[in-house]
């Protein structure tokens, strides 16, 4: 336990000394440190404790604090551990007490006579020594995780070495709040749910599907221009698809059902690899024809758990900007080394840093495919993130049991880490589904297959990026990039001049030939009324279009909170360096 | 029964007769006229009869006309109906004759002595008027269409009034089969089937898939200039959402099944407009938004069966061009209007002539709707049918029970009708899924909804569409429109040059920016069979480049089998006009 989690840990006995000045007659349950903070799991009885009781319990903290008491360890037996959790009616303890071996010493910690917990320790010294905390927030929890076990209330504080990190902790996470993407999907009118339709599958608006058509146009972009072809499956498939890929066993999580018509046993596809391999083995193959690289976006389907499910983190609809290639030894690097270049070249663009993760095995059984092909194959993919000067670092023994694998970390504007990216080889499934090439000796082999995702899937990409972003999406991908607000109804042939500038306009990057989506609010309101407007859905561009900018060709340009005059005759080039 | 039906029905029995003469031990059951032609069922025991046993069997028919023979019509009792089929061995026609009321009297034909039918006929008066005929096809059918009853043999001809009329029948039918959709997806590499995927769901390849795609961006491009949106949804949802749509009812061949994880009942949608609805609904929406246009090409999927499946025409996946449009009562007439332009304006293009039936209500009940809601939208549909001068007809009693229709019957290169776009108006989903808008006056009121395809589905339209150009796709939709062969291997530096014109042009109708999709053969192979190879994949436009071109610089443009010299300079230009 390193220092910051024993001052952490040591909070959680501080909040339990608070609590049980203030509600004697609580029981406590546990009380470890996480990350960032602490918490502890306390049965109330029937007294409810909601957020608004935190500031109280607080003080009472700081009060204790103050005593700069030390946190005293002794040692007891079991049974005079449980004359102890008996003798204060802890239920919880005695319980945790009975599970332990018969002729262990057990440790205690006395917070001065304040508060006594059965406790492994370690802690710090003393009070003076717990830094900078904050109870946040109150939620439920069953006692061990079981929900036929009683409800207890949790209570969370987060804790820092100096004040100025728990504030810069809870600045961030007052941020995250605000750019909650399930927020954002709402102000923006990106997508929205229907009971009917049901958990976990969004159903996306005009604006929405305008943005996840971009954002999947950017994700092939990068991989069509490396060769990559496009195809097209359907959704379902018979279960026996499944069982040959491995994928029956492997996903749980599958839809399946059967056909009323014909009794065939079939599932909605929980990923696309399967259906992709038999468009490869629907023709013979030559050496000559490989690397063949499929790329597909298109939506796989997963019975995740209703808990899990929120926003677009989590949904039961996905959409995976899926490729997979299928090659030969020789051709992994290279293809390794393209998959590494396009995704520094995307979250580059996106302004998110990005770490890289090499999976590769370690001494261990299991692993397809001979130690040859692997140490071939990893000393080609490392050599491809150094050639393209990767931050990477090496996971020994994270490797699949088929094969090598990249993972990518991005960074996102407030610390977050995400992976999103991942570029897997696959030894087993070409196997499994017996593909074959004709090599230029004329005898059979089997292609290897590599699967990439660049963005993961739309929907969790989205709700990061919205994030990522607070919803101010940059011009090429705002749903609406340019809205012209009318200062009066005199200007409507002055709006036309715009107009068809507007119209003649495409952004050229990232995405070529990008056309600007604009809209007019002509409409009688305010001015003012119409910027909140168009501020409200964050659209980067407005132009305001007054009766003197048509004497004098101008227009003003306000971008979030800066205005500015622009000449008409220069206006699509300034739209162009948004 | 017109001149021609009869002329046909009397030929099933000179078949029968032909056959009686080669097989005497054949029992018959039914030998009806069908469109272009005729049919008889024939039980032949044990005696395997295949198309290639049909010149002799008309060669017999031929004899038998020779002596035209009249059609003799004779009345029996039932009683002697059956005596008749019972010495004769006949038992199908038994079991006809005991299903006929006691006391009628029997009909019965006589070909000479040849062939007696129990038959209500009417007939030609003698076999010098059976006109021209051909016996095409042996197929098995069920007795009765029972698949628990004997299979017989059906043995099918097709029949006219004149030798010329047969003949181009079966040029027809000849051309048909050299342009089965089946035949040119497999010689074009467009989409293949995989038996661990399952029947009726079909995979496109990359050349496949780039032809979905424009075919797509085609269909969608007359509804995005008018105002409609794109917007995206999951392929499943509740059954809840079935059931209020009441689909659930309409739709039995709807694929359903249950959550492992949370036990809800759920289904593959067989449509999209419910989930559309819901996305109206997700906001409150005033008469100033309406009409409220989504567009969405999205698969949907239908439990179809095995036996009706086949190449693209019937699919279990179907990907629909589909459109939905919410609007108030006004606003009906121009809403058709714009889909008949489109509809128009898309099949000029693909040069399919198109008729235009409009389904409205007759005076039967059970009409959705008040008759002056009917009255007011047939009026305004039928206007716009006008304006835009279809050639159209009113099917009375054809509309749905929940609004009028459209049905366009678009005519093929072969003179085959397709139904494939609909617009059909919709007065009970909106109300089933309580959807408002607040009129100008404050009031509630409920939307109108306007379903539309204008291709029915990518699948079956392409199956007719490559058939209507026999595969020689044009310019715009060819998955590759342009190859370069070299003639020898000195001319790469000036195929740069040409590669470097491709790059830069692209095509701009019907489809803007329509990227030129080439590749260049310079293989080894003989130019002969480099020709034979881009001919096999009927590429539109194939540049020949010799050494003499390069210092020329020209290009020999080949376009199915013409040739022609082409200046360099004039090559982009000269690929547009194509």
């Amino acid at each position: 336990m390193n220092d910051l989690e024993k001052m952490r840990h040591t909070l959680s006995h501080v909040l339990a000394a608070a609590v049980l000045e203030l509600y004697p007659k609580a029981k406590f349950g546990i009380g470890p440190a996480i990350d960032d903070g602490f918490y502890y799991d306390i049965d109330f009885g029937k007294t409810k404790i909601s957020d608004t009781d935190l500031p109280k319990i607080e003080k009472k903290m700081q009060g204790i604090i103050a005593k700069k008491l030390t946190m005293e360890k002794r040692e007891a037996s079991k049974a005079e551990a449980l004359d102890w959790a008996k003798k204060h009616g802890q239920d919880y303890k005695i319980e945790l007490i009975e599970e332990l071996p018969e002729k262990e010493k057990i440790t205690f910690y006395d917070l001065g006579d304040l508060f006594t917990d059965l406790c492994k320790g370690p802690h710090v010294k003393d009070l003076s020594e717990v830094g900078h905390f904050k109870l946040i927030r109150v939620a439920g929890a069953y006692w061990r995780g079981d929900e036929k076990r009683p409800m207890l209330t949790r209570i969370y504080g987060v804790a820092f070495d100096k004040e100025a990190e728990l504030d810069d902790y809870l600045k961030r996470q007052e941020e995250a709040k605000a750019r909650d993407h399930r927020k954002l999907g709402k102000e923006l009118d990106l997508f929205c749910y229907s009971n009917l339709v049901g958990s976990g599958l969004p159903l996306f608006t005009p604006r929405g599907t305008i943005l996840r058509d971009l954002l999947n146009d950017f994700t092939q972009s990068f991989r069509l221009k490396r060769g990559y072809k496009k195809v097209c499956i359907p959704h379902i498939a018979n279960i026996e698809l499944f069982k040959t890929s491995g994928h029956y066993e492997k996903f749980p999580e599958m839809f399946q059902f059967i056909s009323q018509e014909s009794g065939d046993h079939l599932a909605i596809k929980p990923v696309s690899c399967p259906h992709h391999s038999q468009i490869y083995a629907s023709s013979p193959r030559s050496y000559k024809d490989l690397p063949i690289k499929y790329l597909e976006t298109t939506m796989v389907y997963r019975d995740e758990k209703k808990g899990e499910l929120g926003g677009l983190s989590r949904v039961r609809s996905i959409t995976q900007d899926d490729s997979h290639v299928f090659c030969t030894e020789d051709q992994v690097g290279d293809i390794f080394g393209e998959l590494i270049e396009s995704a520094k070249e995307l979250y580059k663009e996106i302004d998110m840093k990005l770490h890289l993760r090499l999976s590769f095995r370690d001494d261990g059984d299991g692993y397809i495919g001979t130690p040859e092909m692997w140490q071939k194959a990893e000393s080609a993919i490392k050599d491809m993130a150094e050639k393209f000067k990767m931050d990477y670092f090496i996971g020994e023994g994270e490797a699949a049991m088929y094969g090598p694998k990249m993972d990518f970390m991005a960074v996102d504007a407030l610390g977050r880490e995400w992976q999103l990216a991942t570029v897997q080889l696959d030894y087993a499934l070409p196997n499994r589904f017996k593909l074959e090439y004709i090599d230029a000796d004329g005898s059979k082999k089997t292609p290897i297959m590599i699967h990439c995702a660049l963005i993961g899937s739309i929907e969790r990409f989205m709700s990061i990026y919205l994030e990522h972003t607070a919803g101010w999406l940059p011009m090429w991908n705002a749903p609406e990039n340019v809205r012209i607000l009318t200062v009066n109804n005199q200007v409507s042939d002055y709006v036309k001049k715009i107009t068809d500038i507007l119209d003649d306009t495409c952004l050229d990057r990232p995405l070529p030939k990008n056309k600007i989506r604009y809209s007019v609010d002509d409409s009688a309101d305010s001015l003012g009324k119409k910027i909140k407007r168009a501020t409200g859905l964050k659209i980067p561009a407005v132009l305001i279009v007054g009766p003197k900018d048509a004497s004098e060709n101008t227009v003003s340009l306000r971008l979030r909170d800066k205005e500015e005059k622009v000449e008409l005759s220069k206006l699509a080039k300034r739209l162009k360096e948004i």
